[in-house]
């Protein structure tokens, strides 16, 4: 698995190079902003589980990559503006410094502003296809990062810090902030392999567990483990009094609805019998990590 | 001419009040936030050239509506990232607080965020044409918002206050901050009318014109009117030592500027003979303004 992500993350990283627009081009400031935070040490996972669903689709990698490289950047897009001062207030990310310190608030801002708008110009990348043609998956992506998802996390977590809140409000944060994108990210991959109504069903099942267990593990790992290993600030959850499951339901409980999740991860994809092999090797992945 | 732009502008409103989330939509603070900046007092400058182009190329109002409302919340996201402490750092807007003093830093980024991406959303409700399948309308927008136009310009002239700039680099920062946006709301409304090549050429032209001859009288404004006629803070290009025309030229040229850039406006729409009424009442009514 862990070959098998590397493989994925240069054929990743290669197509995010040759898509971006180039340093050279004018204003460079922004264009190195941009690439500046894309090519900070990402695991690629979203575009990676774009990949894998269009292949348990029977769809191909040339044809997903580029609503891959979209999602990838409106991941980025939301990391550079939720690491700003007024927001997360972060000084590091995967181990470097982050968009805003590196060239001040100002282009922080932009740089995100300009992945967000560039994810949706390399959707009309796509070839479109018969059950989803290119107005759907600009639904798709738009309606996933917008005031309704994505967005609707991010205020929420933002007017949730230093307050007690109920673990129905948390799953709301964690739906939204994270699931939504991880789900969207592997529905683009079956969309671009044309999948039947079905299959992007059970898919989406998927990626919504997948998704909301992929953050609790992220919160448990944040009081469990070194800012060294994390390559981003430990404890800085508990610091900001931020919502989180461990703060929410202990620890222990949390471990359990990380694999409960998993599990319903898991049977989702049963219906793809051999297919699903590699997915279910990255949710096995995903759940076992220590960083 | 102002009884035709009132109209305009109570149908644009009409169709933003039907078309963005309500503000009962969880979470509200986002969707208050969207609407607020929204209906802040706009004047749908944009959103109206971008039906009357429609018109000139004989398509009609209704097609052309989302692509005009899209048009508005892009321009509308840039208002408030614009205006952000780390940017412009602008207290009032249209002559009432800007969003992050009503609503604090971090929600205007993220309501700005909202806006950008619901932008995209509604290019996926029109129709589509042959000339201009989804596709195009959406590539269109995503170019004239993206890194090379509207988020350049802010980059340069971020990157420009308190310095020295020559004319054509200002026509660089004023091209993409402003023209770019104005002239691309000009296309994606005779894109709706699927219009011929020739007359998508001929409005780009005049949407280029248009735009630059805006942003000149702007920065006129700026230095010969007052905050209340205004509706923002007068004279704040030459507080932040901001790159403008009249600060680069000098008053006197920057006026015989904008009257060669709005005479090139209307001789491109010579070819369009009668048609054309509508864009060029704007364009004279967009000239002579004092405010």
């Amino acid at each position: 698995m862990k070959e098998y992500l590397a493989a994925r993350q240069k054929l990743v990283d290669e197509a995010l190079d040759r898509l971006l627009p180039k340093v050279t081009l004018k204003p460079k400031t922004i264009h190195k902003a941009m690439r500046y935070s894309i090519f900070a040490g990402g695991k690629r996972l979203r575009p990676i589980l774009s990949l894998a669903a269009a292949e348990c689709c029977g769809g191909s990698v040339e044809a997903a990559m580029p609503l891959a490289c979209a999602v990838e950047c409106v991941h980025t897009y939301s990391l550079i503006h939720d690491d700003l001062p007024c927001m997360d207030d972060d000084d590091f990310r995967r181990g470097v410094p982050t968009s805003h310190k590196v060239f001040g608030e100002g282009i922080a801002v932009l740089a995100g502003d300009a992945l967000l708008t560039f994810a949706f110009e390399l959707l009309t990348l796509a070839q479109g296809w018969p059950r989803y043609p290119i107005r759907e998956i600009v639904q798709e992506l738009a309606v996933a990062a917008g005031s309704r998802h994505l967005v609707a996390g991010q205020v929420v977590d933002l007017e949730s810090e230093g307050k007690k809140i109920s673990q129905s409000l948390l799953n709301f944060i964690h739906e939204s902030k994270t699931a939504a994108l991880l789900r969207s990210s592997i529905r683009l991959g079956a969309m671009s392999a044309n999948a039947t109504p079905a299959q992007l069903r059970n898919l989406s099942d998927f990626g919504r567990s997948l998704g909301l267990a992929f953050q609790v593990i992220d919160d448990i790992l944040d009081v469990t483990q070194t800012t060294e290993k994390l390559g981003k600030s430990a404890g800085k959850d508990i610091a900001a009094e931020k919502a989180t499951f461990p703060a929410v339901v202990g620890l222990e409980k949390s471990r359990k609805i990380a694999q409960k999740l998993t599990k319903e991860a898991r049977e989702a994809l049963r219906p793809f019998g051999k297919r699903a092999e590699l997915l279910l090797g990255m949710a096995d992945y995903l759940l076992e990590r220590d960083y």
